[in-house]
């Protein structure tokens, strides 16, 4: 749900009434700068010897809430460059001066003042471009949620300010709902998850963005990727290999080193001082598999897939969890085909996109076909650009995707639908891509020859089902709660035995689940289970057993034992099985 | 087979009677360094305006038998520095002058002549330490092989020589085996086959020694990977998945940057400025998954794989094929365990090697214990070292392994065993390794709680069945001269049509083949097999698949329409078979 400019103008002017409360009880206060964003506002600010914590949030709230409920009208003026100073110096406003003197000459420089509605008193004045609402009746359900450090213009080596974050919507209604979806967010955090359930870990040694994946967390991982990769296989592409760097050669004839050049990853050798790059993205690689030979039209479509790890160097402050990490890896796949053969390539990708989303609950797919703007970053002849787009579009017809269009939204060699999943409590990720590319085929003077004996230029299809394993993962933790589907759980099946009467029984019982296979959505997965047979209490096991997420538990006391059955426990309800019947009951999970 | 002291003295006379024999056919020639090596010897010279190819080699070959057929006895001799200088100003052979410049003030310079056992006179005079047999009769077999440029001191800004090369052995026969060896070699080499066969491709965009794998290369990876994980997973060994970089500070705590830190892919952030280093082994890592919670005694073994690239920063003109690379693909795994659970686990991998290289025809294994030397450059306690070489000394004995001893060859935390496997043709080639390891749990604080609830420090052990994907991908093309066993063929079948009246028919015979699946040695294989239909002979369509070295070929003609057979074609034989029998017939393969 994207903000109405209305809803951005009161959660600016919010952070307005924020600094005006903030000066009222700390009135030394240098204020940097206090925006609208997604959800709500928030201001820097440098509390000088003062120390504002979230426990001061509730003071400071109240506060706005008396200037609301006294009410204020929003005025809008100017000044001139001097003026503008002199009112920064005079409010000993240092931030404030900074940003004015870096204005260019020209700009007009606007402030906006909040008057009292009774006392027609001036109760804060901010430099400001607006908008904002004109007065307080405007203003609807807003909360402080939140208090964080931030450096001065996002640079390390200015001073830390203190953030204090807002959040605002029209209704109170829509506020509790956010609230909700915020609490239950926290419960899902994959990164509270990722520990609890033992899936990855980090290590100061090794270095932020970069997760190592625990066994439960591998097997994860692999699932995902090996299903993924099976619906792909069934529509004909084959794995690939390529290494992890590349001379930077590789990626200034593919037209990647002149937009993100500055980006990369640098690789030295130290033994004789050659340079390479440590690979952000497959495709200038897989060109040259397909270069490695001659191709006839009897060859085409050739399909690559390979899931490998991507580097790409991410800030560390934007580092967090599994959601933005320096190793990506990608289940990355590309399609070098005949312009005749875009559409059924395109449709059978759209296939596997559907098909894998709705096996993982996230049935409901929007897609954004991302276009050119009449900028110069887009390579290529806009002739094949206009056609590329129109395929792209009558492929999101034909194939009844609920669509959106974007201008400026493009890769830089063509056209591309972007997948946004929804995930179990509401919010939309981006997940899957399909791009068409007439630029690299061209500046890799890849060619098949055709029926006439001629030459032609295949073009390319990128495709990724899952995206990035790494960020897959986080949005498939939050999305499951850490209640992974029986297939893809590390752990499936656990056995609790009630005392040491029933060893033997289990020994029985463990025989049946070695022989229990899943085939679908995996072929050939074998039950995962293990046997807690230690000394403590019933209740212990199964509480660390519930902890751990299992989607069964099995329970095997002297009464199954005699009666040849098993006590099941499942996360909504628990039934006795009897030992025959519990290999197929396992299977059809 | 090493070579004794009297073959490498013969080789390295054959280098004197080389250089004589050139000097009487080319007297300008300045001559270099002329050892004796592995199978022979070589000279470098410089020939000046004279341009000797392999066309040459018969003459000089000829002149060379001519010197030993007439007898001749070498004489060494000593000169002092000025003499010896002399000597090579004299002969103008500067390059000998440059290596007299360098010899150490102390050295004694010795030289040794040749002369004519008939009339007594000096044929040739070289600088030279020995040592040399005493005559002409003890020189056995030899031919020369081989031209090939070869820089001066094997530096690159040095002038450019030429190396001949030639090979020795005490009798005929050895020499002839050698050679007969060589040829079948020759055909078989991975290099060769890799391209035929379209395995694997190299890009000059990409780099040198950075293998990028086709659909076919990669299957047989993925498949070789596969079953020795899963001789693993059957020993309770799970995966893990660690980045390809790190900070280096990592190998500063396991003690690899003060030996290694210098042969380091250094990785560098252009967005911040961060160091990181590309992984060239992964036991690092591992440790930290293990430190990432508590462990107690009840966990231990703790068993981690992970086929993962490393990277190793290897010379440009050290690079060859597969045999070495720079990303070097290992199935590694390490081993956490107790003192007392070492036998057991060392037990379990020799198991795994074993059954591992029998499936590969290379059953004969040798194994090296690789125990430390006395030098300084070993890590950890000594006795610690004592102790864990008895423990490898008794499991070499207690698995009957064909075992050496080998001092200083350990790594630098602890002693090996290495295996080297036999190839079809004889060579020797080193596989798989088993090493313990006390020094990295200890300077990574690695511990687990025991029974008595006191902490204490686990043993590493490491352990690669196959190594290096890619150098064992170069040893089993070249042991399998490219005739995959069935069950890894990228391609196992191809259906060849007669004529296009057996098109409904090969629908048919499709339709089984589809059902085959093979279950070992890698589980749920299911059959890779393709059709050619086109409008080729089948003569050409049978030339085609010949040169692929597929296992089974199935030709479908109108008699075996008729008769519901299919026609097999084995590598050495050729056999009607049903189309009822044909699933069978394939799965038992």
């Amino acid at each position: 749900m994207e903000a109405t400019d209305q809803v951005m103008k009161m959660r600016h002017t919010l952070s307005h009434i924020l600094a005006a409360a903030v000066k009222e009880l700390y009135p030394t206060t240098k204020f940097g700068i206090g925006p609208a964003i997604e959800d709500g506002f928030y201001y820097d600010m440098d509390f000088g010897t003062e120390k504002v914590t979230e426990s001061d949030l509730a003071k400071i709230e109240k506060k706005m809430r008396g200037i609301i409920k006294r009410g204020f009208t929003m005025e809008r003026s100017e000044k001139s460059r001097n003026e503008a100073l002199d009112w920064a110096i005079e409010g000993k406003q240092e931030l404030k001066k900074e940003l004015i003197d870096e204005l260019p000459e020209a700009q007009t420089i606007s402030f906006y003042t909040m008057i009292d509605s009774n006392s027609k008193k001036e109760i804060f004045t901010d430099l400001c471009k607006g908008p904002h609402v004109e007065k307080a009746k405007e203003i609807g359900a807003f909360k402080l949620v939140k208090v964080a450090g931030a450096y001065w213009r996002g640079d390390e080596k200015r001073q830390m300010l203190t953030r204090v974050y807002g959040v605002a919507f029209e209704t109170q209604e829509e506020l509790d709902e956010y609230l909700k979806r915020q609490e239950e967010a926290k419960a899902r955090d994959h990164r509270k998850l990722g520990k609890e359930l033992d899936l990855y870990t980090f290590s100061d040694l090794v270095g932020a963005g970069l997760p190592m994946f625990t066994p439960r967390g591998t097997l994860i991982r692999d699932l995902l990727a090996e299903y993924s990769l099976s619906l792909r296989k069934r529509a004909g592409f084959e794995r690939v290999w390529t290494p992890h760097i590349t001379k930077v050669d590789l990626y200034k004839t593919s037209g990647h080193y002149a937009k993100f050049g500055d980006e990369l990853f640098m690789v030295h050798s130290q033994v004789n001082g050659e340079e390479f790059a440590l690979k952000p993205m497959n495709c200038p690689h897989h060109t040259q598999i397909f270069a490695s030979r001659p191709r006839t039209y009897r060859d085409m479509p050739v399909r690559y897939m390979e899931p490998t790890t991507d580097y790409r160097d991410e800030k560390t402050g934007e580092l967090g969890g599994l959601s933005r990490v320096r190793s990506l890896t990608q289940d990355d796949s590309h399609v070098f085909c005949r312009t005749s053969q875009i559409k059924d390539e395109i449709k059978n990708l759209v296939g596997i996109v559907q098909e894998f989303y709705t096996r993982m609950g996230m049935e409901k797919l929007r897609a954004r076909l991302s276009y050119r703007s009449d900028e110069d970053k887009y390579l290529g002849d806009k002739k094949l650009w206009e056609m590329a787009q129109k395929e792209i579009r009558q492929a999101a017809i034909d194939n009844k995707l609920d669509f959106f269009e974007a201008e400026g939204e493009a890769a830089f060699y063509g056209p591309k639908i972007d997948f946004m999943a929804e995930d179990a409590i509401g919010r939309e990720h981006q997940v899957a891509t399909i791009q068409l590319d007439f630029v690299q085929p061209e500046r890799f003077g890849l060619e098949f020859v055709n029926e006439k004996g001629e030459k032609e230029r295949p073009v390319m299809i990128h495709h990724a089902t899952l995206g990035s394993i790494e960020r897959f993962m986080s949005v498939f933790i939050e999305h499951t709660a850490g209640w992974f589907p029986f297939w893809v759980a590390p752990e499936q099946v656990r056995i609790l035995t009630v005392n040491d009467k029933v060893t033997k029984y289990v020994d029985e019982v463990s025989e049946v689940l070695k022989e229990v296979i899943l085939e679908t959505p995996v072929e050939n997965n074998k039950l995962r289970f293990t046997v807690d047979d230690s000394d403590d209490s019933l209740g212990k096991k199964i509480r660390r057993a519930v902890a751990m997420k299992l989607p069964v538990v099995l329970i095997v006391g002297e009464k199954d034992k005699e009666g040849k059955t098993v006590s099941v426990r499942l996360r909504d309800k628990e039934e006795v099985v009897k030992l025959k019947d519990l290999k197929q009951y396992l299977e059809k999970m």
